[in-house]
């Protein structure tokens, strides 16, 4: 962080923290400038910051003065799901939601991609371009079931991150995150069969359950901490669950990391009912905490943590490399993706394994977590600038996904079908939720540039919002 | 074909119709070149080739005399499977053929690879290449859940081939036809379903069925013909079947194509029972009669085909570029789609549509078809000539694959186990049946150069089938 930065984020504190409050006229330049050390312009740069952010405004010949501004809108409230298992439906919203990505000059607020712009992925197009040019047959050749080895040793090299001892044979190579949850779900149950969720959780998940004819009970789940251990074991005294499936790091959508302590309680409350863990960890590279938090599956001992993931958020989604580490879960998981699709696609294995050996992923990542951190500093102002009193949002630690709770009342599937004939796709909640909650919520994501037009649309969002949430009232 | 080919095919003719019998001296160069109105060094090539095809030999200074040969092994009799719908297994005989994927000094005469080493394919390295230097993030992003358009419009064009009307949106691209025939199952049926096979059936679609915990009838299938419409519908009297899988197109193990009438009858069957067909065309473009053979789907009038295919035989099975044409089963197909994997890859889909709309697949597919049936000539020859009396061996119309009986007593696994030890692996014939039959045959292909290796290697299966029949008897 540079000097100017550093200052700017001690001023938002403050202000955050109410020491300097609404209107208030902060201190002058000079005064700043004496009680930090720091340089005129340093306090300037600071300034600007500040106003970029719609922290603070300045009133020309008497100073910055505080916003006058709502207060930051307080987190979701631990979520109260069904306590009975359900079936899946919401297909029609998903694919609705799919069909948003067909519509090229749409901002797709709701988008789950990462940003595919930033030189740091340069090196990948230089891969792939030779590649090519060597024309090794290999790569037009069927891959074994596995994977290809040169990508399950750098995977098992980037497990270490997490915790996680792995070698090259625990870990089989998937198309993308999405099939490694769904063989991992057919590995460890049968049709019929219940698996807790988070509540709200992911909607590739859920139909994954779906497919399969699983039946899902959702949990009660903290925006904060993740699952609650507590009501999790409240389901398994009263239900056959055959496993649990969590996204505990930079959650999708409310961007938690759930606390360590919490994930072994996890991990001992499954190991009591002797059930299993599929772990969701796409998002956890790009987590704002360095080093990044630990796996559930680096805590496990006797392999019932089926680890998921892929590098479909932190390089690139259409590469469809993602991968499991299936623990004692192992053979039947290569038998289902067997199933499933056969092997996985060749090309874009080797390159994201050359991606990752010649060095370029770390830098990468580290680019990309400063980048979404940032994004979501000045998205999260803009939120709470345009959007009316009265939301909940969540308070990610990572990945570039925002979730907004709105009044009871309030339906984001007429929201969503206004927005769209301006352009703009969200999320609607009720994608999040087995049994019909969460039509008053809605993801955002903040992977577009910080420019007019996201400011735009982030800004006709909130007035949307308003105007709805006006007459829920009326 | 050249004026020595042409003189070639003809003799072989003679001697296959007996005209020349085993031994006989055949007519001296001068007297053939005066018959055939053709110069005597193109008798010479001619006599070289069948010399090379061991059809006949030289004798120093005498001539050429037809080699003192078997007869031509007759095709496999009509199969007869167990008669009603059985659970599938197999899965530890399918995962250690895989698994010699990954050895990679195994000559791998089991595996179901097209020869990569053509020029023809050379276009696809540069079209992969100038889209790595592009850099369009297009590449890297989420392609449509359906697959990219470009895509969808070039396999609608090359469906016309196959008889099929089809527009873009009739297509829902896959990772490789293997993904396409488990979402078609998926689509059409529900766990605990009963499914008609062909019998034998290639063991991707047994494990798919697997998967979805659905019970295969295997229905007798003639080596020549097909699978038999008077056993199927003596099934559908009896069994409450929801749909037909078959690949009637250069079968895969079996190489038949299904005359164009039994298809009629086969759709018309399948309609009065009001179930569904799922039809695997993935080798269909490879057939030797030109044009290709018609798809059943191309029959089609109510929507009850799902045609399944991919480039993975015609062009390379690494780029996992495969799709369905689903009729009246769009939605749940390409529900079933984004359960199983999300989105497709999307480079290799764009590379294989420039491809085809460059107007290079269809003399690739021209050369592929002429290599194979070559290939299959003298592949053919070898078997007859190093294999021993008394087996039976498809007479493929099309693909790279061939089907040998051996006498019922037979072990190929036990076969296989002692070939691997050499270094060669070849499929048993049981993955290819849910009932446990065709214990005692092979699956061999002849994608591999016709040079002294593999012949060396047709060789040693040869003789080890012959000692293994050997001690059977004894
Ligand atoms: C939590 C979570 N898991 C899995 C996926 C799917 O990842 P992939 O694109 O690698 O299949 C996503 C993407 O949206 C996700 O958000
Ligand atoms: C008949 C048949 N169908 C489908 C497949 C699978 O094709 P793909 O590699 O495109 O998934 C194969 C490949 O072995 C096959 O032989």
């Amino acid at each position: 962080m540079t000097r100017y930065q550093h200052l700017a984020t001690l001023l938002a504190q403050r202000i955050e923290q109410g020491l300097y409050r609404s209107g208030e006229r902060l201190p002058s330049i000079r005064s700043l400038s004496e009680e930090h050390g720091v340089s005129i312009s340093t306090v300037q740069q600071a300034y600007y910051l500040l106003e970029e952010k719609q922290l603070i405004h300045s009133q020309p010949r008497s100073g910055y003065f505080v916003a006058s501004r709502k207060a930051v809108p307080p987190v979701p409230a631990l979520s109260k799901p069904v306590q009975r298992p359900v079936e899946i439906s919401q297909w029609d919203e998903v694919l609705d939601l799919l069909s948003g990505r067909m519509e090229t000059d749409m901002l797709l607020l709701g988008n789950g991609s990462p940003d595919l712009t930033q030189p740091t992925l340069k090196p990948l197009w230089k891969i792939l371009s030779r590649q090519a040019q060597k024309q090794d047959p290999r790569i037009l050749a069927y891959d074994s079931i596995v994977g290809c080895l040169p990508l399950r040793e750098q995977v098992a090299r980037i497990a270490i991150d997490s915790g996680c001892q792995l070698g090259p044979d625990d870990i089989v190579i998937t198309n993308g995150c999405h099939e490694a949850i769904s063989v991992a779900i057919r590995a460890v149950c049968e049709p019929g069969d219940i698996i807790a969720v988070e509540s709200p959780s992911f909607h590739g998940i859920m139909q994954a359950l779906r497919g399969f004819g699983i039946r899902a009970i959702e949990i009660p789940t903290d925006a904060v901490t993740g699952m609650s251990i507590e009501a999790l074991e409240l389901a398994f005294d009263q239900w056959p669950i055959k496993a649990v499936i969590v996204v505990p790091n930079c959650n999708n959508p409310m961007g938690f990391i759930m606390p360590e302590a919490r994930k072994r309680a996890l991990l001992a409350l499954v190991q009591r009912f002797d059930a299993a863990i599929i772990e969701d960890d796409v998002y956890a590279e790009l987590a704002w905490e360095y080093p990044r938090p630990v796996s559930i599956k680096s805590l496990d001992v006797d392999g019932r943590v089926l680890l998921c993931s892929s590098v479909s958020k932190t390089l690139a989604p259409g590469l469809r490399v993602g991968w499991v580490a299936p623990g004692r879960y192992r053979d039947r998981v290569i038998h289902m993706k067997y199933i499933v699709t056969g092997s996985t696609v060749t090309q874009t294995q080797y390159a994201v394994a050359e991606f990752i050996r010649q060095g370029y992923y770390q830098p990468h990542l580290r680019r990309m977590r400063q980048i979404y951190q940032r994004n979501y500093e000045t998205f999260s102002c803009w939120v709470r600038h345009y959007f009316p009193c009265g939301i909940c949002v969540s308070r990610p630690q990572g990945g570039f996904l925002m979730w907004i709770e709105l009044p009871e009342a309030f339906d984001a599937v007429l929201l969503n079908r206004e927005l769209r004939a301006s352009g703009i796709q969200v999320v609607v909640g009720s994608l999040f939720s087995a049994s019909g909650k969460y039509r008053n919520c809605l993801r955002l994501n903040f992977t577009f540039p910080l420019d007019a037009r996201t400011e735009q649309a982030v800004a006709l969002v909130g007035a949307a919002v308003e105007r709805a949430i006006a007459s829920c009232a009326a």
